[in-house]
């Protein structure tokens, strides 16, 4: 360690000499940048904090950490739930949380230009006087960076009919392992110039280098937008009335499921009376030119099903639909309780949340559901009481297991939108081949020969 | 040449012992699978032709050809317009057009999955029926297929609205240089478990493994379908039409704007009196629940702007949609005439297309321009008089260079959507930098150590 004193040394003097970034060394900084908002299995503390102000910060950390052979754990807002962003052993953690300029907004083009540490939603609050929104909106949209967005391919609630992060991230300036720089994408909304370097960091979990700035699409803000809130006697119900929207072939913008524990924990948040209402709770949005026509055809739809519609203009709907927005329940995930992100092909819905209910059942531990229903990505949370102690956490663990392997059995993927991090590797194999293991370590060793890039995570 | 008797009798041998695969000599083949409608500048007959009807003939060849050392151009249908399917010196040419079968089709999940060689416009017969659509439709839709649309990352003209193929593929299945396979991406709308080796392959036109199926997302065909045709005075006009739809935030399915003359070879073809009724025509369609809505918007924008307008019902509007959806005017490029396939920013379409009539009166070239422009992608084609052989080749040149070096200065790329191939590899160092290509070779190098895949073609 008296070692690591010099060489941080180094580091501390060369940002000093060419820019303002602080390296932060007292143990209040280095517990709050331990870890994200995932389960912590295995903690460590980081040796320092770099907090980057410009892109020549980044390139000497960079540089001064491949000379070192030092690891870098890049950092947004930390709001990760897979553990991507957790501190590991020897590492520095590199904080872009104040890169936070919006570069440029260019209404006509349709795009803006940000550096990673902009807040999704500080950049929606930029562009919404130009009738324009950035479209992925993760629940954790308050306080997650787009940098974080990129590097997770985050999802959101809007994603149903938006798309998710890679839909709307049409270039990125990285800055690689060894300090360089590279320029991905175009600034169009279209182009093929070479290989798709920009989807290849995208959701690569800071793997592959360190995102400076991103060139993103924007999206039209409607000003028609109509929510619609329905309850449903169970689960099943609500899940069947997204394939039924679906078979209607409506789009709506937003279309959230939200079981009876979700309910409650909403009811104990915001003080609303949904327990006892019904077992779910499904939640629309439509907007856009067709929005009135749609709102009315989903209506239908799920009447049909014999759902307790709110009134048209009820506002409690809109009320509702925010209350989902800016929450997922619980916000940080501890080993007693964890938060899962499976996808499953849409018509599989019904089957699968009925699954997850039997599986809770004979591995005797608690679940509620929230899911973004129709991108069929669902986030069930499973958890124990603590008090139980190991023998909860053995039970916990095969739930755990059984969903994974029931979602992927049927078609589904281990993660729809929060990345594998640290805490999914152990079900990445379930997934994917050798073969394709191999290929991304390669790819990986391509960008990072030293793998001193947030090593040991998603892939 | 003898030697390679003996090694294509091995070949003929192996797919003779497993699967239906034919492997073509005569020279009648050698010429017909010697080029796609791209200008061929450096003309080379293929050693052989290699019919896949299967997976394992694709492997067996990829197998034998890593064993030999020889290089594979794998082709679709050949309407490639950047000679990215041309044969190159002593390779061999692995068609997948023989495997076409429509493999799945699930309604209620929204995807498909098909082989290689499934002409679009079959899938979009296929999916219909179910009230589905496959989004990315290139005006080759009739002949090209979803392997080379993928492998191109073709756009079109519905993607104005819907997104390019890459926003279309969820997963496929490729066949490395050494005959190994792999799955990449998900079935599931949503799924960031690891790497994005999906978006990778697609685009990477041939050189990173072989698309042996694909699975794809559909979209809600609509019946609402509202077209709306304009004719403007002059086609910077038109263009600022096109700007004036996207500051009303109105998202068509299609824009496509064609200026005189294509007008003029429209009639040519259809028998059409368009040539004289203005300087350029802007096509729209509007779909979904708000058609008539986003119709009616758009139709002020452009009398606003003083446009002719056909009225609402007249039933021209969608036959000229229909005209524009079949041709690219040009079929088969040569080097006397040369389509161009620029994007640039949305508000600099207007000064563009003025650049481009400047460009070639400079260079006294002539020009005619359609453009996907929706999404600022434009297609100038320019044209000498073969008559005048080199020193009209010369201008014509110039003309091209012209036209590219004032897409890049206005944040442009040098293709938006027909790829680079081999005709735009010339350019491609005017976009990418040094360290992009570098990277670019390295990831080919993991996924092909030998270089045998459609070597000298994207990057
Ligand atoms: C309440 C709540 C709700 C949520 N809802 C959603 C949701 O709806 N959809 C969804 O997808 N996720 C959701 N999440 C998860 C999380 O918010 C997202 O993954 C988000 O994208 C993380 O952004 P961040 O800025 O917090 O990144 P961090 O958590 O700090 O980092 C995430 C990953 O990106 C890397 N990284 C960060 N910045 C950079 C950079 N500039 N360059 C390279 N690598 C970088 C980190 O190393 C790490 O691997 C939610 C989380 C919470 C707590
Ligand atoms: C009239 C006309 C209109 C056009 N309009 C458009 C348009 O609107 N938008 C647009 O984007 N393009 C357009 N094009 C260009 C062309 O049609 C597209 O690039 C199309 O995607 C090519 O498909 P293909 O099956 O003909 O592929 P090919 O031309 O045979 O091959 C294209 C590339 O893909 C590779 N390839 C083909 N199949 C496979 C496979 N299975 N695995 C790996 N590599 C493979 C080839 O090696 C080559 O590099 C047009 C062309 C014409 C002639």
């Amino acid at each position: 360690m008296n070692d690591f004193e010099s060489i941080v040394a180094e580091l501390t003097e060369t940002l000093a000499s060419t820019g303002a970034a602080s390296v932060l060394r007292d143990s209040e900084a280095l517990i709050k940048y331990q870890r994200d908002m995932g389960a912590l299995e295995d903690p460590h503390l980081p040796l320092a904090v770099v907090l980057a102000e410009s892109v020549s910060d980044v390139q000497n950390t960079l540089r001064w950490a491949s000379k070192h052979r030092i690891s870098v754990v890049p950092r947004g807002a930390g709001t990760g739930v897979s553990g991507a962003a957790h501190a590991i052993e020897c590492c520095m953690v590199l904080s872009l949380e104040l890169m936070n300029r919006i570069i440029e907004v260019r209404p006509d083009d349709e795009i803006a230009v940000v550096e990673p540490g902009v807040v999704n939603a500080d950049l929606n609050a930029a562009v919404a006087q130009y009738g324009l929104m950035y479209a992925p909106d993760p629940a954790s949209y308050q306080q997650s960076t787009i940098g974080g967005n990129v590097s997770t391919n985050a999802g959101g609630l809007r994603c149903a009919k938006y798309g998710v992060t890679r839909d709307s991230v049409l270039g990125l300036t990285v800055v690689m392992a060894d300090g360089t720089i590279i320029e991905t994408g175009k600034q169009t909304f279209k182009g093929v110039a070479g290989y798709d370097l920009t989807s290849l960091v995208i959701g690569s979990e800071g793997t592959l280098g360190i995102v400076v700035s991103a060139t993103v699409r924007l999206r039209y803000l409607s000003k028609n937008q109509r929510a619609i809130a329905a309850i449903f006697p169970d689960i099943e119900t609500a899940a069947q009335g997204v394939l039924e929207i679906g078979r209607a072939r409506i789009q709506p913008a937003i279309l959230e499921l939200l079981d009876d524990g979700v309910m409650a924990v909403i009811d104990s948040i915001h003080g609303t009376q949904l327990q006892g209402t019904g077992g779910a709770l499904l939640l629309a949005l439509t907007d856009g030119f067709g929005a009135l026509l749609e709102e009315q055809a989903i209506r239908d739809q799920l009447s049909k099903l014999g759902a307790t519609l709110f009134e048209p203009d009820d506002p409690q709907a809109m009320k509702l639909l925010e209350m989902r927005r800016v929450s997922r329940g619980d916000e940080q995930d501890d080993v007693y309780r964890v938060g899962e992100d499976v996808a499953v092909p849409r018509s599989k819905l019904v089957d699968y949340v009925h699954e997850l209910r039997l599986i809770a059942e004979r591995h005797k531990v608690w679940v509620r559901t929230v899911a973004h229903a129709g991108d069929g990505n669902l986030h069930p949370t499973f958890w124990i009481d603590p008090a139980e102690g190991e023998a909860g956490l053995t039970r916990l663990e095969r739930a755990l297991d059984d969903s994974i392997r029931s979602a992927l059995a049927i078609g589904g993927t281990i993660t729809g939108e929060h990345g594998v991090g640290q805490y999914k590797l152990r079900w990445l194999g379930w997934e994917q081949s050798e073969q394709v293991r191999e290929l991304q370590y390669k790819i990986k060793e391509v960008f990072d020969p030293q793998g001193i890039l947030n090593p040991g995570k998603a892939i």
